[in-house]
């Protein structure tokens, strides 16, 4: 069986003028310096500046691997030396020989270190990364500089791009090893690749597995045995000498079927791959998978053409939210985090998660808390808001970063949905790219060609949609209302929220409005006094341009000007959330057209006045309140319909929901003017 | 109004050696050399490998323009030099200034001279090329060489690709103003581009014609107008002062509908655009349009998903025919070929031409023979059977191209669909090309990014496709028989035309059979004594891999083995004309579930055995005359339906077909084993 040794322990950071300081694996230069005690906080008051030179650092990690016990890595013929995840560009020496370079945050890098770990003092193993700036404006000059959407250089380096800083977000550029290392020291063969296609016919479910071996010199000629188990059925196949890619598949009949939260249970079984020699296990894989069906229905209609998600058969309106990375470091984000809180978009209502392509592809703990928590989710592939060169050194980091992320995440029940990237179709159309790159690549041939592609390959069991927004085609405008996927953002940047009422997107993906984190957390990490909408920490935790501007014009049509900073606290606040029921109210209350509202945000990645429902220290705002009532598997709503007021009564709750209105319309003293009793019956 | 002064005359070919020849303009190194006597014709026995040095050699053009009436270009403002196409890489001087240089021979160039042309004793102009070898070799060594069905550099360079060889071409790769040039001299603006839509609502005709203008400084502060007639209907729109984009639309009622031939009339309409400054004009600009509404319906149903073509609301079972260059010269095919190769086709019952991909967007003659023919056509934007690189500098070369002939072509009634390439998508999938490519581009974005937005933005009123084969998406394989477009190539490859009958495909855009040319042609082209099958110059004018070996192959199951070369000659063209036969009525019998068969190949560039059915001497192989009957509007055919033998009745007459069929099983010797008469009744 092969040996597995995390390396995890006895890392240092080379400091300038510091020596070293200890380092966490997983981690990141930022974390380890603030531990040490070298950097303030960057998430308070104004540090983000303060720190700002850690970006432009090139930064080394060190530590010792081995003496491993016995000769020849332990009797092993192989070992590799394994790292999850750099952040981001890296080169990786063991003792004095350079094992390789790296330039992916997304993906895994795996080295053959056989031989090179018996050093009886220990072998030192040294990351050294240069600043994603140096390599990122390195690329920017080589291919020329294109449209983006902010003044920094994510788009030429495949790194999570919102660690440039965002509208929501402090630009603070680590480096570091975020995900876990390891020696793998293994014999003859091993698994170097599981792609589980699960399906579910009728009440028989199916996992065809897709499996690629690597072989030693000595595994080439045996033939191997691949066992598959779910649930109580077993099959096996066997690779015969010099084949090292094949299928087994088994079914599972009376499978229980998966469903999203509120529609039925979330039943997972367990799916063991093992890879036998003769009888010795040479090598293991699990995972959890559920059995659902999920199709996007795109197909014209007389509205133009829907988005609606399909789920075993039930077409489904999305009650979604928007997620960004919990924390700039994302290194720091653990799997309570993740799971706490996962469970309250869940306790509010949520049943879709969308991870926004500025982000990563997120950790296994939050895939997993969504497979339990009935959350579907919709992943970006990581483009946002730029235009993306589709040249070498980046053309070919897409394609194996993309190969493996869908491979990695496709056990995963709750994943319903790949799409293409954030906004860049619709930044070519409207925010005068076109012009701006005269004709430079911008990634379009990643969106519409390369990525339908190889999701199609190694993932043919769930729909890719190009883009958000994106209208299906170029035959309409990105943005189109009555195709595909829509942003609703005029009403937050240049309208009143009233506005939302003007259009029926057939799919919202995003729409939001903003409001200062909880007073709490303000206090925490603002030393201002007094706070106040414009005291510098607040307005350095303010990064929307022009927000505070939006806040108080989104203010006036509904609220008095506020005499004080708690006023203007309470109300922004209060707005948002009003803002966010008028839009949800009335989409939702358009279903079947509409089907889906994902709000722009439900959580933060540090303390900041966004668009989030959950703040950066993870206190609600009023909206995750309003939100539960929001998306309620009932809720009664009154909208206008042909110029009358009309009751919209929507049922999501699986049950035929009959009952009685009352209506009342009240003067503003509270006076009954008219009252009605009107009777209804929703279907199920 | 704007003056034109053709540049045709008194240019001059420098060749080594031999100081200069005449030049035609339009023309080629090729056609000049031959007129001087200084090349043999290179379409006769093996003198193509005698030629093969002009291809690799650079070559200058050169006249002297002017001078031209009167001072300041006769009054003008401005003088621009216009050359409508250059093969391809040149560089233009005109006096001691070098205007300009070009790398693609599919698009045209203007140049600002003006001021350049007072010279007493009029002014050079020349126009050098470098070999088109030079250079594409040249961008294949900058960005690395990929698969390619040929071992010729044509994805490298803007060029026509069969002129550098094809399975049924020589290699020829000539040079030269393959396209008129003139002088244009102008005052004030000018039309720098009239695109229009032509669409059909009901009885109604509409013609949106989007503007484009050029002023001169002077120009640019006044309000001029647009004036768009079309039928009887005029109307004009005002292009204010700095204005340089404007739409002018006209309404047409009662319009007649263009009608694909045996659908009714090919009736078109004059559509002149004029540019006026007051009353003067300053700029016209004239093309005949058609009202009719194509649609591709490719909508999944219960076989697969379909490709049918539907003009004016009525579904097509498209009657088609490949096109290949008429000449590997393509300056030498004029209206008249054009024309008489066109009846010929339409003569045959053909309603539908595709212009393959490795060819050129053909001359306006074309298109134009096409609208009065009823021919439908298939414009394949030009790539053909290899990876394509997406980097500059073809990146804005394709882009370019693409806009200018969407823009040119879109006048044409005849013209229904734009296809984004030829088996480039294949190609990728099926012939090992990923392998190769190792992530590099290979023209996946311009067929799925770049040309379908580039359709939809210039000319939304015609249906993409984005390659052939292919199946819509990535979805399923590019020539799977159930969705979109296939190519059938294996059953002449490698089975018996009996093996047509293994499928029935929704679309066939290609299959074919090869024969020899018409004796009288091989005669005229080939001085072997004896002609034979394996003689020198039939060996040479046979360019398919084992052409020869397929050819008796196909023959074996059907006739005995030919005894001579005469009997050789008519049995591999009766065999031909049997292949096409099997397949067209195997899968017209299968309409509507096949919408298509497009034969390769209608015609020939030159003298040689291929898959056409005219041959490069315009004379007919048993195949053409075959189409006659197979493409009539009624075809009879037995066919096995569920393991019997059925009789299939075809009829797009446009009215209902009824009678009665006179059925007979004989031996082999004639006599009658069984008879039938049934009545049948074909709808309209």
């Amino acid at each position: 069986m092969k040996d597995i040794t995390p390396v995890a322990d006895g890392w240092e950071l080379r400091v300038p003028d510091h020596g070293s300081v200890p380092a966490q694996v997983p981690g990141c230069v930022h974390t380890d310096l603030l531990a040490a005690g070298l950097i303030p906080d960057p998430y308070l008051d104004l540090n983000e500046a303060e720190v700002a030179w850690v970006g432009r650092a090139d930064w080394t990690y060190r530590t010792v691997l081995g003496p491993l016990d016995g000769p020849g890595e332990a009797g092993h013929e192989r070992a590799d030396l394994v790292f999850d995840g750099l952040d981001t560009v890296a080169e990786i020496r063991l003792g004095d020989r350079v094992l390789g370079a790296t330039r992916n945050m997304h993906r895994g890098y795996r080295f053959d270190v056989t031989g090179l770990l018996d050093g009886a003092g220990g072998t030192p193993l040294t990351v050294a990364f240069t600043s994603a700036y140096t390599e990122a404006e390195r690329v920017r000059a080589l291919l020329g500089d294109r449209p983006n959407a902010y003044p920094e250089p994510f788009p030429y380096l495949r790194k999570m791009a919102c660690s440039f800083g965002w509208d929501w977000g402090p630009t603070l550029v680590t480096a570091g090893i975020w995900k876990p290392v390891r020696i793998e020291r293994w014999s003859t063969a091993r698994l170097a690749g599981v792609a589980p296609l699960v399906t579910v016919d009728g009440a028989t479910g199916r996992v065809e597995a897709r499996i690629d071996l690597e072989r030693t010199p000595s595994g080439a000629a045996r033939p191997l045995t691949v066992r598959l188990r779910v649930g109580g059925s077993v099959a096996e196949a066997t690779a015969a000498p010099g084949t090292d890619h094949l299928t087994v598949s088994c079914e599972v009949p009376d499978a229980r079927l998966w469903w999203p939260r509120g529609y039925g249970e979330q039943p997972l079984y367990a799916c063991e791959v093992s890879l036998l020699d003769g009888d010795e296990q040479l090598d293991g894989w699990e995972r959890r998978i559920g059995f659902r069906s999920v199709e996007l229905d795109t197909s014209p209609d007389e509205g133009g053409s829907g988005f609606t998600l399909v789920v075993n058969g039930v077409r489904i309106f999305a009650r979604g939210v928007n997620w960004i990375p919990e924390d700039v470091f994302p290194s720091r984000i653990g799997a309570d985090t993740y799971r706490l809180r996962l469970e309250q978009a869940a306790d509010a209502g949520v049943d879709l998660v969308r991870v926004w392509g500025g982000g990563i592809y997120e950790s296994e703990h939050f895939y997993d808390a969504c497979d339990e928590l009935g959350l579907l989710v919709w992943q970006d592939f990581l483009f946002a808001c730029a235009a993306y060169p589709e040249e070498k050194p980046l053309r070919g980091e897409v394609e194996a970063e993309a190969r493996e992320n869908v491979a990695r995440l496709m056990p995963h029940a709750s994943l319903v949905v790949w799409n293409g990237n954030n906004e860049n179709l619709w930044g070519f159309r409207d925010w005068e790219w076109e012009e701006q790159l005269a004709g430079e690549s911008w990634g379009e041939g990643y969106y519409l060609g390369l990525l339908p592609r190889v999701v199609a390959e190694v993932d043919p069991t769930r729909p890719y949609w190009a883009g958000s927004p994106w209208s299906g085609s170029w035959d309409h405008h990105p943005n189109d209302p009555e195709h595909g996927t829509a942003h609703s953002w005029e009403v937050w940047n240049r309208e009143d929220y009233a506005a939302y009422q003007d259009s029926v997107p057939r799919f919202v993906a995003e729409f939001g409005w903003q409001a200062p984190a909880a007073y709490a957390t303000m206090r925490r990490a603002l030393s201002d006094d007094p706070l106040a909408p414009d005291s510098p920490g607040m307005l350095h935790h303010q990064k929307a341009g022009d927000g505070n501007g939006k806040l108080a014009r989104g203010l006036a049509p509904h609220f008095p000007v506020p005499a004080d900073f708690d006023g203007w606290h309470y109300l922004t606040q209060v707005n948002q959330a009003r803002a966010v029921a008028a839009g949800v109210e009335h989409w939702r209350s358009h279903w079947p057209r509409c089907a889906g509202t994902v709000v722009w945000q439900l959580n933060d990645c540090w303390p900041v006045t966004s668009w989030s429902a959950i703040d950066g220290d993870g206190r609600f705002k009023p909206l995750y309140h309003e939100l539960k009532r929001l998306y309620a598997d009932r809720l009664l709503t009154v909208q206008e319909r042909d110029g009358a007021l009309a009751l919209a009564v929507v049922n999501q709750s699986g049950q035929e929901w009959a009952g009685t209105a009352w209506l009342r319309r009240v003067d503003v003293d509270g006076a009954v003017l008219a009252e009605a009793r009107v009777p209804f019956t929703a279907a199920a």
